[in-house]
């Protein structure tokens, strides 16, 4: 299979660097093609603006949605975009790790989507090509996600809620939105608190659900 | 009162302009200090990165965590970080206006939340100053939302579902995770499609909305 990691954290000795590495390694050796988005090596520009596109639709006033529109039938988004979507075009399943900030992506990867994800690309409500009919489907997503807080704080009645109740609204609205089905996702609690044991049992638990999800090629 | 809007949209002429410039306009009428931090035109940094420390903690590895506790105690964030946190001590309240993109923040928005809602700063869970005990604990906060969607997607059982549901986690996990009162929130639908009709009645809706949350002063 043809896998698109997207990544996103700024320290190559983190936790979540070594979850990257060991998880890249893994889904090759089982002869999966991999390729890297690592956005903060990249220095990924997260914010939409009229730099995106080469050429605009309308100039005296910028219209997102239109310009994303235009720019997808005529492929003149600007350069970092379009080498992002010629990676999606290639994947079978797109993989965004991540640590949570405030119930989200760090803003580098919500800016991925903002801007990858664009209309006329991924879906386009105007044909109605979203959900079941997104545009990007037959391609699988899952989050790969570790968070600052114990795992009962995001248990149901815990002090942030069920964290699966709170991500189920990114799966739907974004990877179930431009038409991927939605895989599993990998969660790590307290990754901030990490011993070097904690962390060889987090890794192996992380590379078993590789193996369940990802069988050889 | 003194009231910090925060507002995301890159087209002046948009209809989040116009409903910004409104919603200002009001609210000074009413005796009320306003401050503007327009991350388009100020054109915000949204990644949370090493250059948001004037000084580390650590230097052989990043743990963005440590660096903001430790920035927080010392007064060394960048100035850009400094000059929006002068901002949140000064207001009363804070109203977040922008489109929403993938059911979150457009990623220059989440990016003023991940480096401005520094640990330390707005938070400090090692020491329970969270939700009730939250360091900005006094303070309210609101979100002013336009969707591209019609309201029937975003309702229960609608193809995105309930909106109220997908955002009581931001306002749950981010807004009174810091300690902050939470106000009704604004939505605006199918922001896209507005005649110049529906915008008066929109502006005036909102107009009436901010009435009666913030009565003269």
């Amino acid at each position: 299979m043809n896998i698109l990691y997207i990544f996103a954290h700024p320290e190559p000795k983190s936790f979540n660097s070594a979850m990257k590495e060991m998880a890249i390694r893994t889904l090759k050796d089982k002869g999966n093609n991999v390729r890297l988005s690592d956005l903060y090596v990249m220095d990924f520009k997260p914010v939409l603006d009229k730099n995106d596109f080469l050429q605009r639709k309308k100039t005296d006033s910028f219209n997102p949605f239109l310009e994303q529109m235009t720019a997808s039938k005529e492929g003149t988004f600007s350069e970092d975009i379009m080498t992002e979507m010629e990676k999606i075009k290639w994947a079978d399943v797109l993989i965004f790790q991540f640590p949570i900030f405030f119930t989200g992506m760090p803003a580098i990867m919500k800016g991925w989507i903002d801007r990858v994800f664009a209309a006329g690309f991924a879906f386009s409500p105007i044909k109605e090509r979203v959900y079941e009919n997104g545009l990007l489907k037959g391609k699988k997503a899952m989050m790969v996600i570790s968070t600052g807080a114990e795992e009962d704080w995001y248990s149901s009645g815990g002090k942030h809620g069920d964290i699966h109740e709170l991500l189920k609204y990114i799966n739907h609205c974004t990877f179930e939105y431009v038409g991927m089905e939605v895989l599993d996702m990998h969660l790590t609690f307290a990754a901030g608190k990490m011993s070097s044991e904690r962390g060889d049992e987090e890794l192996a638990r992380y590379m078993e659900k590789l193996n369940l999800l990802f069988p050889d090629s």
